[in-house]
């Protein structure tokens, strides 16, 4: 069992620094386990926004588009998330959302296959991701295999255009073989595209070292953007050349203020900006990301396994009357960020605890989602969330209530 | 020419109230003429994001998406835009940008007149139009029709699937007859998309009464929305059930937080939304279209009128000998709410007037746009800008250094 005094939060073994976690504004009393879907706020961010709104808007004005830097923002959001998913710089960019993104490079990538009649994915993949693949499949007379993570590498053939995989399944924590499947798209002259939401900031990942082709990610997860933060894109630098996406926008074309009637793409990963860039939400994203410096993914995902590690060992010790199942996997490489339970009454037991705040989530049927951000998650909040959850389920009093259908976005 | 003496704002025959400008941050000395651009800060906007950041992230976190009404904020915001665009409740949507946008309304258009081979459009509207359109027709094998937007009506056929234009020019303030576009291009079977860039907050609009099928905008001119704000899209009722949107992506699902594989689009113009909203800069344009309570657009026009038209009184009387050719409309139909004026050195110009913290825009080739933001300017600040404008032109200081060829924002 977990030592019940307070630990500090700089973990010897994972180096780590506790003050990390003074970088966040944290409620008094809350113990959050949502930064897989949520962030918490960094100090720094509330104050990019009202640099960005007091000072750069409503003094500056259009010369802040020069003068703040306004112009580079996708780009410098972009090269602090790269340093995280191990990308060298100029082929990633901040810009609108996940979903968007997605749609921009998968579009790219069965452009850069012709004839090749199929895209094949995840069936457990977030479902935002599948409706987009069907999309790009319809608007391109392709075909979708919605298969198991499992079953893909065995399904690809010369058939074969791109395959999309969200690297750490949302619900499970699943985590994909970056390098693996890499290689079987190649071998079977496929293009690999990334889902890389619950991989940013939270594992470490080599989009360079492992020839990955695509990927996108969500900015207000473990990044820390808020929420509806710009999401990102990654564009091998050997495709940009060639990729011809399908929102060309002017903030995409090589000299935008030319005002020229014909599309010319910029040169590299900046072809696939499309609108104006969405300036306040970039200067938060920005300004959040800071607050990575000084640690590394190694570090930090060592200290991820850290606070799983207790949570699951809690699980087996202290909660194994109450009927529980680990949806994740105990293997550390199988392993992101987040650990889910699952349990038939699995909503109203995340209600319950968030009536004694803490707070994590639920996903459809059955899953309870703890995030556990190495970043500002500590072995404390890991034990308060174990006796809450013990003292939830020796409670009586709630299980009573007839069982309701509930909707909420935990 | 106009009285020197300052000039309330509140403009008797126009009775827009002058406590509206108090609801915008000014700098001290500043004439700001770029409200077609970026529209000045409202207050509101400042508070508004301050208590997204701060409040509704850092202490509601996930619980704000239900308890702070994240999940309503492109409907909320889109309702308030359709009051100033003359659309009826349940067909206009905050969300994504300009472009994005244009590209899932054209993408429906086109499918629900499958068979027509051409788009036509105005060859001189803003390029980022230009450029979707061009990627929209690729990808569903249609041919583009850049043709001025006089010749327009003449070249629509049976062949025609979707006319697409911007209702005030960004250059000239051409204002293109709603009504009578929509009527041409129904009479040819066609489908009509607008974009209301340089309309809305600007200039009356009746999108429901003229028949509009179609229309996009931005949320950071005329709305005063914040750099980079979200844009927005109306469809009209009569066609939101029949659209397909290609950016099919989760806030669009009729019941998103059921994680279904399979995309089912919500019943109404809510099926346009695709990923996590941006909250904090939805927050911004939400809290910013309440600059517009207390009037309306008629007034404000009158208002935009009477600031245009003593801005043009004061070239052809005050500045004649200084070479400057008016781009714009005289007649008050035909105008929007800036004036355009033409001038070779017209760059250096307008960087001259910079130096006098008075700020309008420029673009290629020689266009010096000046805004009259209805709810702000004042005829104070259109003689200050005339009697600045002549200033620079008799100061030969700055036309002796040689020409330079000089790019930005401006």
């Amino acid at each position: 069992m977990i030592a019940s005094k307070p630990m500090p939060h700089d973990v010897a073994a994972t180096g780590v620094p506790g003050s990390l976690r003074e970088r966040f504004h944290i409620a008094p009393g809350l113990r959050y386990f949502d930064g897989n879907s949520l962030g918490l706020m960094p100090r720094a961010a509330a104050q990019a926004a009202m640099r960005a709104v007091t000072q750069e808007w409503a003094e500056g004005l259009i010369l802040s588009w020069n003068q703040a830097g306004w112009d580079t923002l996708p780009q410098r959001a972009g090269e602090k998330i790269a340093r995280l998913v191990g990308a060298a710089p100029g082929q990633l960019v901040a810009c609108d959302s996940t979903s968007v993104n997605l749609y921009k490079v998968l579009v790219s990538a069965v452009r850069l296959r012709p004839g090749r009649s199929t895209i094949v994915t995840d069936i457990d993949s977030f479902p935002t991701d599948l409706y987009i693949i069907d999309q790009v499949a319809r608007q391109f007379g392709l075909r979708v295999q919605q298969i198991p993570a499992s079953a893909m590498a065995a399904a690809l053939d010369t058939q074969t255009a791109a395959v999309v995989l969200t690297q750490v399944d949302y619900r499970t924590a699943q985590v994909h073989d970056m390098a693996a499947f890499n290689q079987a798209a190649h071998a079977a002259g496929a293009l690999m595209v990334w889902d890389l939401s619950h991989t940013a900031g939270a594992i470490p990942c080599a989009l360079d070292a492992t020839q990955a082709d695509f990927a996108v990610g969500c900015g207000y997860k473990y990044l820390n953007g808020g929420p509806g933060a710009p999401g990102y894109l990654y564009v091998a630098q050997r495709h940009q050349q060639a990729c011809e996406q399908p929102l060309a926008g002017w903030f995409g074309h090589a000299r935008p203020f030319e005002f020229t009637p014909t599309y010319q793409p910029a040169p590299g990963v900046a072809r696939f900006l499309c609108g104006t860039s969405p300036v306040v939400a970039l200067s938060i994203l920005d300004a959040a990301l800071d607050a990575f410096d000084g640690s590394d993914m190694a570090r930090l995902y060592a200290q991820s396994l850290v606070l799983s590690d207790a949570f699951i060992d809690g699980v087996d010790r202290q909660l194994a009357p109450h009927g529980f199942a680990i949806a994740s996997p105990r293997p550390h490489a199988a392993r992101g960020s987040h650990v889910s339970l699952r349990h038939p009454r699995g909503y109203e037991i995340m209600q319950e605890l968030a009536r004694r705040q803490i707070i994590g989530d639920f996903r459809m049927p059955d899953f309870m989602r703890f995030g556990f951000a190495p970043l500002y998650n500590t072995l404390q909040d890991v034990q308060a969330l174990i006796d809450a959850l013990d003292q939830v389920m020796r409670d009586a009093a709630w299980q009573r209530s007839d069982p309701q259908v509930r909707r909420a976005f935990t």
